[in-house]
């Protein structure tokens, strides 16, 4: 790998590494053709610690079966990208995956104690390492995590795990606007309860969920937002836990409140989620993801712009996430082939992420920039700091091979 | 600021911030002259955020007042570094500050979501923001705290606040050997249980603070080491959790384990913490405290080192620290004057730096590097990743004014 970095650097060929191709924004895409480099072999589990709670992995190891090999032996591997059965860890590193599990746990850079990577010139670095705290030097492990296959090739990951959690309870509040759902979220934290999982719905994801599966028990009808909830931990704690879940979601104003009393229960609970995508895809050919991530308290604002877009645009906008960290998927879904809708949905992305800044929110909080966000880049980002970012980049990449058109606008 | 900054970078003058000065490594001390910029009148707290829980602070705010200004609204600020009535937030981000309740909580680069930054070459720069999750570029944010005033002048802060967990409780457990008492946080992770806070502390500091205050109640007589524990959270969650400490405890081979009863029982289990330094000093007139880092289950080891370099180099070296993130604070005790001592003092260092690294561990845990550790980096990394931190540094500073002399070798 080594060698093929050097020779790209040296002849000046574009060098796209690749993992399993699932990001959002094309990231892993030859946008300017060069040689894409596939990682698919470098696949193994290395090491998984339990003495000393880590795992050292190479990057083509599927999330899920990480997940699944430390669970096996009582640890836990946090981060739970929607992704996970099919996305590497590489690409979950490249990318700083979240997913559902973040307000609680963090997100996938709160788990990388290390990094092995190659530089697009072919040296071969080691950053970080074994242990949980380490300040020598600059902290080049995190510079890489997130950086979308910028600046080096991630050829090996040392990974935190934490010990796993011996019970869950999931509970679902529904709720007459997002407004109450929010106040919620803001009375669980005030009752000191961090739930493992905290994910809205919206009324436009429900009515398509009940529309596509035919029944309406999963998302009653009049319902405005419903919230997921799940709890884990020790079995004394989730159980003080789940009464001040409950106690909270009912004085900010829940319709129905359930707590699943079984592993059937629990599943038939967190369907809803699951069938969202299928059910979307039903409404239009073409859903796009918008990740966008308001402060938490604001997000009621964030869903009135997202209605005033509605209108505007004359848009379907279904709306899911992971309400607990402000980050919101915001789906506008188009019909392949109708070039005013696809025109439609461009403009009201463009006023989304424009609102979403005056909100001092971020276009992003999952799936990076990619090529697909270049052009909303300076939108966030001063020309200054955009500047010392391609300073940083050719610290790390001279010639600008390594995954060029990505990130930074042209 | 900007202006200072300019000036300097044109007429190639070195360029010192400095914020308390409360460091372990000299990371504020100006060694190769130029202008000592005080940060001093940048101390204001300029918001508390209780809905979307974050503080934004200016960097000469001192710890200890940021924790009391949230807690008196019933909000969190962990990082606790041992100096944190002195030591202000600026210098706890340039250093990545951590402290006991680092095990639970994290250390301070956990809390930073956002900066505003003076470049050495005058541009002003934010980074990150006021949300959790944000994959817009790279994640300069993460690259500056713990950077020591290399790179860029810290202005702003945007910190991660929690709810304040409601109780606290206390507990200490002796053990006879270091590696008991490894063996019961390795049990107490089994059992999956986090305390706040995890604090080893070694059979010679014991017998320093029992001679320097004439009892032996705080230190036990035959005790090779003792750990304090403090539980945090809701009344049933640490109810449950103190029995299980006490278990792992017991079934590691304590020979003792109190309770706290009370606020008064507590500050007399932690007071044996607060007396090493005093009584150390009376042993010798110079303490060098090492804050070495190895992955936990290598603790013991880390001890057997320190035992043969106390044997070989004829040293007092009393160690305390957190345990449960392996992160060890070696003192080596030195007479001023001394200069033969001193001088094995200095060997010693060399070995413990060594054997760390032969341990998988890392020579900076909380106090980085400074100009007090230079020779030393490059046990840990690699001239190739040394390089590429050359290179980060002149992408933020292309003519090396900005605290000269510190973190890299000559």
């Amino acid at each position: 790998m080594q060698a093929i970095a050097r020779l790209c650097h040296e002849s000046r060929i574009p060098l796209v590494p690749r993992g399993a191709g699932t990001g959002y924004t094309g990231g892993a895409v030859p946008s300017q053709g060069g040689v894409v480099l596939s990682l698919a072999r470098l696949n193994r589990i290395l090491e998984i610690d339990e003495g000393n709670l880590l795992a050292v992995v190479e990057p083509h190891v599927i999330t899920g079966d990480l997940q699944d090999a430390v669970e096996a032996v009582g640890l836990f591997y946090p981060p739970d990208p929607a992704s996970l059965r099919r996305s590497v860890i590489g690409g979950n590193v490249a990318e700083c995956a979240g997913g559902p599990r973040a307000f609680k746990y963090g997100v996938t850079k709160q788990y990388v104690l290390g990094l092995e990577a190659v530089l697009p010139t072919g040296e071969c670095i080691r950053t970080g390492g074994k242990v949980v705290k380490n300040v020598v030097g600059y902290d080049l492990t995190h510079l890489l995590v997130g950086s979308e296959g910028t600046l080096a090739i991630i050829t090996k990951v040392i990974l935190r795990l934490i010990p796993k959690p011996p019970m869950q309870v999931t509970m679902r509040a529904s709720f007459p606007s997002v407004r109450h759902a929010v106040n919620a979220v803001t009375l669980l934290i005030r009752a000191r309860v961090i739930p493992a999982a905290l994910e809205l719905v919206d009324g436009e994801c429900l009515d398509a969920v009940a529309s596509y599966l035919d029944v309406r028990s999963l998302a009653p009808e009049g319902t405005a937002a419903i919230v997921l909830l799940e709890l884990d931990g020790l079995a004394e704690q989730v159980a003080a836990e789940s009464v001040r879940v409950e106690g909270a979601c009912r004085e900010a104003g829940a319709t129905e409140f359930l707590r699943a009393a079984s592993e059937s229960e629990r599943q038939e609970l967190w369907r809803v989620r699951r069938e969202i995508s299928p059910s979307l895809k039903v409404i239009s050919g073409l859903k796009i993801n918008h990740d966008v991530v308001v402060p938490k308290a604001r997000v009621p604002e964030l869903f009135e712009l997202v209605e005033r877009l509605r209108r505007q645009f004359r848009l379907r906008i279904p709306c899911f996430g992971h309400v607990g960290d402000g980050n919101i998927h915001v789906n506008i879904m188009v019909t392949p082939g109708d070039a005013d809708e696809i025109e439609r949905a461009h403009e009201a992305a463009g006023e989304l992420f424009r609102g979403t800044i005056a909100l001092e929110g971020s276009i992003s909080g999952e799936h990076g920039i990619g090529f697909a966000k270049t052009k909303y880049m300076a939108l966030e980002l001063s020309p200054e700091t955009i500047d010392v970012m391609r300073r940083v980049k050719a610290a790390f990449d001279p010639h600008g091979i390594l995954n060029p058109g990505k990130m930074f606008p042209e």
